[in-house]
């Protein structure tokens, strides 16, 4: 292990959160808060102290996977550790494990609060966490490698342990470029739904929250009533920016580059869409005696999908309260998730496809034992090494799913708020069903419980492996 | 596809379930009771038409895999469609469909009951609903493969689509001899047990009944309250061989050839007995302060999680009251299941040893990348082939758990039972939580629901694949 240069780079992440840091220092200015001075200090002290580490230069800037995994999940550690200190000052936390809790399902894009009542929240915290989205949704390091020459031409360690999906693929060759035209992308679709709601008369601090939130497939509302109480229309819009914010970004670097057909024959795109319509329209079927018009029951039900299915989590019905078939259904979406590539979360639509293929293709070689089939996406093999590492995926997932639903049950809430709070918090969603319903909180929850979805948090952002490996004893061999 | 050895062995099939209809039939005549006509009019009828089937002469006795699988699953739909009908008259069952579920719970060794009441039900009844758990127990091909020289030499391919867990290995060169070498240790277990229970003063209809369900890892009871009227001492009997009819059957034939070391070397032996240990240990912890002793407690749990994780489902305490903690220990270890190669279902242990060794070793070659690690089981390497088919069932599993759930949520019932119904159906149970607990039953369910538990029931028995085939269009290709 290279412990230089994982420190190294954990130095550079602090700094960096220092300048993270200012966005909730100036809001506080503006508005004339006296929150923003633990966020002033707290900036001034990591872009100091963040610096002093980068100081320490490592003997060789080679490194390993294991590096890789290991810098990635000590990354989403520290930040997290770090931003939630100045969270303690604004009284809203009782504990610094609270405040933990909420910046940990910022940066994760998660979206799950702690926070019972948001009306009196100061607008520097609202901005913390709903900028925390924005910048977790795309990745922290992929930030770093787009803008500094860290890793010595590694960057692709680092770019796989963060970036979500079975296979992350390089947009163009050098991994460098790949990071910063993924953010190009994402800054400029992020510039566009805030103008387009500014355009619809929202105010331009919610306008910047919830884009933020959208962005980062987050979900932090800034009010308690979550997205219930914006027009039609701004609902609307939202709906269409989270499914827009699922979406493989491969789609809109081959649109840019005017590749029309590229873009438009991504499988998994697809079957994300694929998946999305059947979803809603099963839901507009089963809540259609609920009293309320057509209209309003597709647009509840395209909202909500589209809040799970892409694991943003913004509410504007109260689905805890439709049939058991309907809120199974979100379920159901809430483990597919959103796209491999976006800033989604979920197992991934290409992970379920591959999953399916697989399937068939076992099937096929039941039929005929000694055909040999490949499995393809988008016309090419899937390489082996990918399916062994979903198959592993699928298994970890299910593992981590029960141990930490079995730590839940030790609260002794009933077995579907235990249940759908791993769910929303591994799949990095947000609200579940039952107490931490669109209408409730995680503020219920024992600390060891809150831990547990911490933990929980970070690892289905990582995608399992960063945070399994992290405490895995022999990462840390000297071998 | 080679239809006509299909239709000869589903005659042999038939013609055999003729010979098991006569063992109510008897019972009905020695208790003078009347429901006995059905069930000798229907071992005739299924005696006459199995026979005439077998008239049929294939033209070439050669198949393969996919005939095997197809034999398979039929041999399941048929005993079980041709079993329900008897069982109409008795006057306990609403429908045909009704009927039918409780018989597949039979087959299936789940022990999932429709029956609200048991205290009406005629022996005739209550014994063929527990010879059916011991008939499909150790299985019905494996039984007619030990009997009769019917497949050509190709006994295997049947005994791998019947028989649970990952990789079915021959104990002695020749299949047949296996399949009887299996019988008779079930044989010789079955009437230990008996012999135990009639010692201990049970009456021996009770006793008959209690150690088929436990033979069979069934667990249907024959009175309302499941096993809770039987004295401590019955109660641990039931226990402990529910334990042994869960144990890798591996272990028996070893013993039998005086092969110690090897018998108490498998390693999914001790891994079986490890997860029961510590299940044990936490509930009794869990439990502590219910006002019980802890010579109660451990008794009551040591019996719960025996029959749950053996997939028995017999009852003496009422979990579903217990801490919420217990209860989804023993959700847990429902989903683990018994030993490959036992009468139990579920996962199955060593399922759960080649997830966690596969997972070991992905982790493994992610800290170093170019070592090549082989995952190992009783010191043999885990053919690739195994590996596959585990990960491929994983996703299956998951696949068809969802689609289960989703169709049973349209009943809206809440979403304890719901779950719950599927993981005691799909993994052969019995009583889940909820509605579905242990004093609880299924009879609530639409006709629609029950229908899709049955094909869980079959699906978990026969480990997915068989019965996926029967629903794959290609598996009736002409090709």
């Amino acid at each position: 292990m290279n412990y230089l240069i994982v420190l190294n780079v954990i130095g550079w992440v602090i700094t960096f959160e220092g300048a993270f840091l200012l966005v909730p220092t100036f809001t506080a200015m503006i508005y004339g808060e006296p929150e923003g001075i633990p966020f002033l200090l707290c900036a001034i002290a990591s872009a100091l102290g963040g610096f002093l580490i980068t100081r320490i230069k490592p003997k060789s800037r080679h490194f390993y996977a294991r590096e890789g995994y290991v810098i990635c999940a000590l990354t989403w550690l520290v930040i997290s550790l770090i931003g939630a200190i100045p969270l303690l000052q604004c009284g809203a936390f009782h504990s610094y494990v609270d405040a933990l809790f909420e910046i940990v399902s910022g940066f994760t894009t998660t979206g799950s609060s702690v926070i019972a009542d948001l009306s009196h929240i100061p607008h520097c915290v609202l901005i913390w966490r709903s900028f925390s989205h924005w910048v977790g949704g795309m990745g922290v390091l992929v930030f770093i490698i787009s803008v500094l020459p860290l890793f010595g031409g590694q960057d692709m360690q680092i770019m796989k342990a963060e970036s979500p999906g079975p296979s992350v693929g390089k947009l163009v060759p050098n991994v460098r470029k790949t990071a910063s035209y993924l953010y190009n992308i994402y800054i400029v679709i992020t510039i566009l739904q805030f103008i387009i709601l500014l355009a619809t008369n929202m105010d331009p601090f919610s306008a910047i929250c919830i884009t933020l939130g959208t962005a980062g497939t987050g979900g932090f509302g800034i009010v308690n009533s979550s997205c219930a109480n914006y027009t039609f229309v701004q609902q609307v819009i939202v709906t269409i920016f989270m499914m827009l914010f699922g979406v493989n970004f491969n789609l809109y670097f081959y649109l840019s580059k005017g590749k029309y057909r590229d873009a438009f024959s991504i499988e998994e795109v697809r079957w994300y869409f694929g998946i999305y319509a059947a979803a809603v329209i099963f839901i507009v079927l089963n809540i259609a005696n609920n009293g309320q018009t057509l209209t309003v029951n597709i647009k509840d039900a395209a909202f909500s999908v589209a809040a799970v299915m892409t694991t943003t989590g913004y509410a504007t019905a109260d689905f805890d309260k439709w049939p058991m078939f309907s809120r199974c259904i979100l379920v159901t979406v809430m483990f597919i998730g959103a796209c491999a590539g976006s800033t989604g979360g979920g197992m991934k639509v290409s992970r379920i496809m591959i999953y399916l293929k697989s399937l068939k293709k076992e099937l096929s070689c039941m039929i005929h034992q000694k055909s040999v089939k490949i499995i393809k996406m988008d016309g090419k093999a899937v390489d082996h090494k990918v399916l062994r590492n979903a198959n592993v995926f699928l298994v970890s997932y299910v593992i981590i799913f029960f141990a930490s639903f079995l730590l839940i049950t030790l609260d002794n809430f009933d077995f579907e708020t235990s249940f759908t709070s791993v769910v929303a918090t591994l799949n990095n969603i947000g609200p579940g069903l039952g107490m931490v319903g669109p209408t409730g909180n995680f503020s219920a929850f024992s600390t060891r419980s809150k831990i547990v979805l911490i933990f929980d948090m970070l690892t289905g952002r990582l995608e399992i492996f960063p945070m399994l490996l992290l405490i895995y004893p022999k990462t840390w061999s000297r071998k």
